[in-house]
């Protein structure tokens, strides 16, 4: 912003700018698109009967997942929070334990925590990436935590630390192998918070496979949505049927006797959900396609632009661009609330990034490394409509 | 049995008189019935985008079931366990409490309360309603616990008792108000798990809405499904709106900023299975008709039968009839698993009850009173086919 520019006029700079980009009328943050199968999936879900988990669209809702990303097992649950929470029990996450994560991120990474009976640790984000920092990780590890009998344990609480939740922020891939290289020189279990990240890639390889347990969502904002589902990826067979055997109430197989051999959960995706899914995947290349054309009209429409920058991906990140973002410089970033205020009420759909997480009040006592990128990030960050029929069907 | 029949001529004469009523071919255990609007609203709610829990059929659902249950508030959520689990959060259950219900139950009921990080407590039920004792219940409080600083709590392991959760065992109601007196008379809040009771009264009060809160399930094998989902019942406009901000994780309200003021789940049912089930329930009336119809059926087929007796709803319940029954009379008891392989083997799905819960791994260490009722029936109760579709629709 230059100083000549009042708030008033950058909010309408950027409604015009936008508005070059998303038309007229309103244009909400991120609606799905339903241009595929979907009808034809569900109905013939609902024809089979079998609607709840037990359905065959539960499997190949998992089949294609295990194609999209390479990972060799999926597991299809209710919804990113529950992929989580499970993933961190199977990461050995136990009660009383630390779990390290950004503090910029959604707070189901840090509820997941918490629902394992787990203690949030927060760490700051690499101003590029938007997600966890491993040089600020490692070194963060060297000052705080020692190792006791082979597990890490951070000398402030004496509590344990088990593992580390990267998060793919907006879609954009973390530095997740730098990270795992982290977690493994500290003995901690890496569980990929891929929730937003579907169809991304790093260095080839798609996000949440990094680490033991990968994480995805299906919310109704996500690329691919089952209305509100989840999934659990891993290499581990062993993780794999025990994710299966956890989110089945623990029931072990039989004809017919109810014996559940461990405290169990209902966390398994309906096939009425998983129907929806299959027809969603079935469009994923287009719509990440899509999403990236909205990114070079974006920063077409913001060339010239001194107030801000298009947020793009590293050189090792093929992003899926789930949202969008406008990253303010820092004297803009002073009337970020006013901007909001205006852009939204011009009928477009505009968000901050979340509250970091350590700032909220339940995970206010909860111990984190210093943040400086984090807080000047969570001031500066403007999320922009990013949904798939913004743009044109790609053609061929 | 009589003295003179074989356990297998037993088997065969159960599949007799079974087939008397399903007919010819392969009947299972209960599968759904989709004949009302389901395909004609799946298909609205994905016309609408609005698949996920912001979705009006959510509401919609809701007031189905408000006018259906007689209940202030409903609250639609992922499924049965979690309304269980959520339910036990906002009576006040707090890691390391007891919670009592009954062993003979389905494990969801004992690993809500695992969720909530407390202990459950088994109590014998009653021969007749299958479910709570409330004798028993009061018997076994005044021996076994003291009020301290107004909480009732476990002497044996000073463990602090916080509610008790009846459970309409099979769709038939149990002595809730009875139990409701004695939970006041030990300062225990009632959450009532009526996941297999929706269509179900007790002295004309419907089953979930006696308790401070109540919990439905909508599963695959429920009498009215969403695929997967639940719901929490109440008369609390408190508690509702207490259900409503924990289940979607906390958040406060606000036009754009992501404050969530306490650890919250991700738990609301997403639109696209509230629309199945809105359909679902436009047809409860005409399920529960069809189950009372099935049992009369049950009736006249075991008519003379000297080994067991179809159970029947106890004079002050209205019962749904969600799994019928057979109770083996106690010698024929002891060929049930035999009973159970040859008459699945004839293409009927029978099951036994589940196995009690203090008898499974992971509750083997709880509390409990002596449980002679529950272990004489879960030696003796078969459940039968019970789908809706094997009786004809009603006339008129």
């Amino acid at each position: 912003m230059t100083n000549t520019t009042s708030p008033a006029d950058l909010a309408d700079e950027i409604v015009q700018r936008l508005r070059t980009v998303v038309g007229p009328g309103r244009a909400h943050l991120h609606e799905p698109h339903f241009a595929g199968n979907e009808r034809d999936y569900v109905l013939e879900c609902i024809e089979s009967t079998f609607i709840s988990s037990v359905s065959p669209f539960v499997q190949r809702f998992e089949d294609l997942l295990r194609e999209i990303t390479g990972a060799e097992h999926a597991v299809a649950v209710v919804n990113g929070t529950a992929a989580l929470h499970l993933s961190l029990v199977l990461a050995g996450v136990e009660p009383g334990d630390e779990v390290l994560m950004p503090s910029l991120s959604f707070v189901a990474t840090a509820n997941a925590a918490a629902h394992a009976g787990a203690v949030p640790h927060f760490v700051d984000v690499d101003t590029r990436t938007l997600g966890l920092d491993p040089m600020a990780l490692r070194e963060h590890l060297e000052q705080s935590t020692s190792r006791v009998d082979g597990v890490c344990v951070n000398q402030d609480t004496g509590r344990v630390i088990r593992a580390v939740v990267p998060m793919h922020t907006f879609g954009h891939a973390v530095q997740v192998d730098a990270l795992v290289e982290v977690a493994d020189d500290f003995g901690l279990v890496v569980v990929e918070d891929a929730a937003e990240a579907l169809g991304t890639t790093y260095k080839g390889r798609h996000a949440g496979t990094f680490g033991a347990l990968g994480t995805l969502s299906f919310n109704g904002n996500k690329t691919v949505t089952t209305g509100g589902g989840g999934a659990i990826l891993t290499n581990d067979g062993a993780l794999a049927a025990r994710a299966r055997h956890l989110s089945t109430t623990a029931k072990v197989p039989h004809r017919w006797a109810f014996v559940h051999d461990s405290v169990g959960w209902n966390y398994r995706m309906p096939g009425l959900n998983a129907a929806l899914g299959c027809a969603q995947l079935e469009q994923l290349d287009g719509f990440v396609q899509r999403k990236r054309t909205l990114v070079d009209r974006y920063r077409s429409a913001f060339e010239g632009f001194s107030a801000g920058v298009i947020r793009e991906e590293e050189p090792e990140c093929h992003s899926n661009y789930w949202l969008q973002a406008l990253i303010l410089e820092p004297s803009a970033a002073l009337h970020r609330d006013m901007i909001l205020e205006e852009v939204n009420d011009a009928g477009l759909g505009v968000r901050p990034c979340w509250t970091l997480l350590h700032r909220l009040a339940p995970f206010s006592d909860a111990p984190r490394a210093s943040t400086p990128v984090s807080e000047s990030l969570e001031r500066r960050i403007i999320n922009l409509p990013s949904s798939v029929f913004l743009t044109p069907e790609p053609v061929g």
